[in-house]
């Protein structure tokens, strides 16, 4: 019964404190209480070895800490209150106990910055030896209660487009490490009425144009202000590595004009106009000489 | 941009009703109304190809509506009303368009049935060639308004400890079809009340000591009387098919004495009685003849 002593564990390890974690780790179903408008908010991330994390150059711990953190991104990409998360494990041949502790380290490490539960779980294990780890983090968030949650179909004609932080070569080690922008996002949204948000997964060119698509919006860039990172920096091309590299996992958002003279100073991150929503349904990219280029969705495709 | 274009075709498919499910597939999360007590259940299953489903024998649709149904399964075993679910994929070279649709048809098939919605999900694919298909679902469910989530820690002595249906040989195929017993379970709490439930999908003997350890209680079946399957019938040894084989997915509850006159006839599965709680710790399993031999937990160990 060696997975009833790893539940066992994991549950000893629970702080959920029982009137917000009614059921805890170790049931059929965990219970939780919902946010105040009766409501949850959920999202549900695959990670896999080989695809979003190498376990030949990381260790089990970071690749927990991406599964949970690219979680607590989703939630910061609505403005949502993360709440609790439940995650699921494809072990490989040979994983055992110390290298769920280790998983389990990872997973603690991402949530308990933002007091997001782990309350539950499922172990499985490959029967064949070529099969490598998989986790899948599935995360509860709740409303702010001062902003709605913020969708990707919201952005209006004028907008402006923001993004935190900096962007590209991410995979040269931010993606193992990084922190998701759940603050920051309750930060701005405290204080500004945000009409359209995600976080940038998959790289600035295919995110934003999945805001312009469920807008039915075109979008124009200004290619000198797009914040590009000391990674991206480094590369052939900074400015096609900041726009399509993806993992950055920053915010992605659009805002009326009069709107963003009110966007806070964030002490952890810059917050950067990088360009407008406009009526032609076109992405676009101004340079700095003034010639304007289209915009193709360039980034990752997980198919 | 495939990824974008079956997403949407996911999001086509659905029926969510916007009061229920205030935001749906395609944004950074799905957001979900609670049960009228303010709370969610939540469960997570990941199923792997090899391990719980051979793709070699079975069908991308038959192994969703498996993952799909164990996690039903799950909202059954804690007497609750399904809500939703979202499912991330991990597919192997050569998975397209195509397996997406029979997925889809797999996870619809069980959800429906149980006003089950798919309301979210995420798509990856392995990168080596040897990766094999996996599934993870993850469900909410609410409490039914009249009988609280049953758990698996409040057996007392002298309860009755029946059983749904016949157990054994569920590998021989019923793992892959079978209905999970959410009606059932709302059924038998409706006008009864019971101490401790939970479904079989690791072994009879595995799964009550689970009921046993987390209740501090101990057990004794009665051999004759535990429901063997007509494919448990046809082992070499048929009883210890039925104690240990797993994946029946079947409800094994207790409840008191008095209450146990008021179980329901049910129209599709019969109720069985086959034991009693004690106090002793132990689990045990009276034979025919009188002999009364120590019951090991020897189902299923994911690890």
């Amino acid at each position: 019964m060696k997975e009833d002593s790893i539940t066992s564990w994991f549950s000893q390890q629970s702080s959920a404190c029982s009137d917000a974690f009614p059921i805890g780790i170790g049931d059929d179903m965990a219970q939780v209480r919902g946010g105040a408008d009766g409501t949850v908010l959920i999202t549900t991330d695959m990670l896999l070895d080989g695809a979003h994390f190498d376990l030949s150059t990381c260790t089990p711990e970071q690749a927990a800490y991406k599964a949970m953190a690219a979680s607590l991104s989703d939630c910061a990409a609505m403005a949502t209150v993360p709440v609790c998360a439940v995650a699921a494990v494809a072990l490989p041949t040979g994983f055992g106990e110390p290298e769920l502790k280790q998983l389990h380290a990872g997973l603690v490490k991402a949530g308990q910055k933002f007091n997001c539960e782990l309350i539950g779980g499922d172990i499985t294990k490959w029967r064949h030896t070529e099969g490598r780890f998989a986790i899948n983090v599935t995360m509860l968030s709740r409303a702010s209660g001062y902003h709605p949650p913020v969708r990707r179909n919201g952005a209006k004609v004028g907008d402006i487009i923001c993004v935190t932080g900096s962007l590209g070569g991410s995979l040269g080690g931010k993606h193992l490490n990084f922190t998701p922008r759940v603050a920051e996002a309750l930060a701005i949204t405290k204080v500004a009425k945000i009409h359209a948000m995600m976080d940038i997964s998959d790289g600035l060119s295919t995110d934003l144009n999945r805001i312009c698509k469920q807008s039915n919006v075109g979008a124009v860039l200004l290619a000198e202000s797009i914040p590009v990172s000391d990674a991206a920096q480094k590369t052939e091309n900074p400015l096609e590595s900041a726009l399509h590299d993806g993992e950055d996992f920053e915010l992605l958002f659009t805002l009326p004009p009069d709107e963003v003279e009110k966007l806070p100073e964030l002490a952890s991150v810059a917050i950067t106009k990088i360009g407008t929503i406009t009526s032609n349904g076109r992405m676009e990219l101004k340079m700095p000489n003034g010639q304007v280029k289209l915009l193709a969705p360039r980034g990752y495709d997980h198919l």
